[in-house]
């Protein structure tokens, strides 16, 4: 990645070649496979970046809050899942009222109790279409496959459409662990859509897909795929041998402010633009682009102690360099906008338009 | 504290009677001692905080960087230091030459090769006043105590005024470590400054104070102080004993979404809101106010998994608590605007005007 000789750094960068090869890549995996794909969106947080995906071939969004729902149909988006078990409060149905009028809406649900709440939407012209969130091993939230019955129950007395059931595999984020992960998730997801035939159901979606698994084989397969992290990829993604640095179209262009030793450096990139994310298996807070071994060894709110591996030529405090956070989506939700980069110039900026919607 | 019954989750509230005791608490401590308050405003980024700390006796604030600077200034704060180690690009000279137009400005150093870039703003008409950055022990940024003396030569050669030594003494954030953390602070500052005088150079003050040592008596005393975290507090203070949980005045009103087990409860307050910060010393993700024990054991982007002590009452869905961020700063930063309760009631919206201003 060629960053511009002038920016005023830390910056978010995007390389837009970088970006669009991921883009294409996803698009016609699930293409090739007859998946559906359903990008999340809480990832890049743009527009622009919707629309390409849209005209790649998406089937609509993922998003994870009521206000990531309203901006982008506010950026016209039609087709939108809001893929968390929201608590259905009287505020929030008549915000989810609202948004049925101006897209096709789903709605996460995993107990019989919000299903029951969600019941206040189903006389509307377009009620939204419910999927059930199944634990697949993740442990978050979500019912054990063999529970989706009893909401599919509740759904149905709710007199809401069921589209089908939904999964996250969240522990697909460990080293080694996302083959197993996207077995688990099938399997769940098969189990879970058997459970709903049992129960007389209808809704056949069987809606997953983390980055590290989308590109995996699943038996039976997945209807619908909802990766986000790979539009931008990170270390964390590099590290877990998901993507090439080569892959990876998001940095923070980052100025070196001070050297500690001939392999010790800090960055004016810190936690408030890399985030703070560090799960217990990654080597650090990130990683640096064309510096092959060296990691970010330590944050604070502006600074990033870089160290750099043996025999590694120096860094030049004034030096700018492409820093790579740990977790994409963490780094953008902090920007105001994205710098777009072609061959090292700034060609375009892009607003983070939902920076910040979480409610 | 007394969260609003009507609230859109997630948000961030900052109680105003627990504010205003943390603000005074601090400025008399100061005060009695004869040292000036410097506090740093990186913790909330609102003006209305700037003027509550200036009205109180504050000599200046404390920013990281030169756009928080600019947005202070902008917002009528005439007295500014920003410590950190800036690299004097010729953009950043434009900037700060703008500010000092303003403000009286205070400039951190911690190389000569810095110091002589900035000399450029030697012949403006209030060049900046610049304190060399000294390393007490945190061991991220700064120069040992022995080698203000050639900094100092080097800020004197680029004809700046040198207005003395800082540090921030990080190191006080370890359970148990604040005493020592305090008492190489002041020594630190003390060595450096001696070492100054042995350059021939002017410039008594000693800046330093976290919130962990700002309370705690110093031999011999610092000048200057600049703590941050004290007008909110947040889990980890409490949790390195630094305040009670009375003391906490903000929290993020979270709605419980999901309930694993008869100890384990989901929020919809994840990273996104609290931000990622988790020590190695520290006991999760951050704590809920009023509910001994309870602690936030994981943390996504928009789930935090709270596990609850044995023999505690359960949660309900639905219910509306008070999470309490492991680090505030980084919580705040998240947010576009805190909301002012007082006794239950939302009196003040205060819009996080710094937010983001990180260049």
């Amino acid at each position: 990645m060629l960053l511009p000789r002038e920016i005023t750094t830390p910056a978010l960068v995007v390389d837009t070649e970088r970006l669009e090869r991921n883009l294409h890549g996803m698009a016609d995996s699930a293409a090739a496979r007859g998946i559906r794909l359903r990008p999340h969106a809480k990832t890049h947080k743009t527009a622009e970046i919707a629309r390409l995906q849209l005209g790649m071939g998406a089937a609509g969004l993922t998003v994870a809050t009521i206000s990531e729902a309203e901006k982008f149909a506010a950026a016209g988006v039609t087709d939108l899942f809001i893929a968390y078990p929201l608590w259905p409060s009287r505020q929030r149905l008549a915000r989810l009222a609202a948004l049925t009028e101006r897209v096709s809406l789903r709605l996460g649900v995993e107990s019989a109790e919000a299903a029951a709440r969600l019941g206040r939407l189903s006389l509307l012209a377009s009620p939204p279409e419910i999927l059930i969130e199944i634990d697949s091993g993740h442990h978050r939230t979500g019912v054990p496959p063999g529970r989706a019955g009893e909401v599919a129950l509740a759904v149905a007395r709710a007199g809401l459409p069921l589209a089908g059931v939904f999964t996250f595999p969240g522990h697909s984020y460990t080293p080694g662990g996302r083959e197993r992960a996207a077995a688990e998730e099938a399997a769940a997801l098969a189990a879970a859509s058997a459970a709903l035939s049992v129960a007389g159901a209808a809704g056949g979606e069987r809606s997953g897909g983390s980055t590290p698994t989308a590109a995996l084989p699943a038996d039976p397969p997945l209807t619908e795929l909802r990766p986000g992290v790979y539009v931008f990829n990170d270390a964390q993604q590099a590290e877990l041998g998901v993507c090439g640095d080569d892959q990876i179209a998001l940095a923070a262009a980052a100025t070196v402010v001070s050297r500690r030793s001939r392999d010790r450096f800090v960055l004016d990139s810190g936690s408030k633009v890399l985030g703070a994310d560090a799960p217990p298996w990654s080597n650090g807070f990130g990683l640096l682009l064309g510096w092959p071994g060296a990691r970010i060894v330590a944050i604070s709110e502006h600074h990033a102690t870089v160290v750099l591996p043996p025999g590694s030529a120096e860094l030049v405090p004034g030096e700018i360099v492409a820093a790579i956070p740990n977790h994409v989506c963490a780094a953008v939700n902090l920007a105001d906008e994205l710098l777009v980069i072609r061959d090292g110039e700034v060609i375009d900026t892009w607003r983070v338009m939902a920076r910040g919607a979480n409610t």
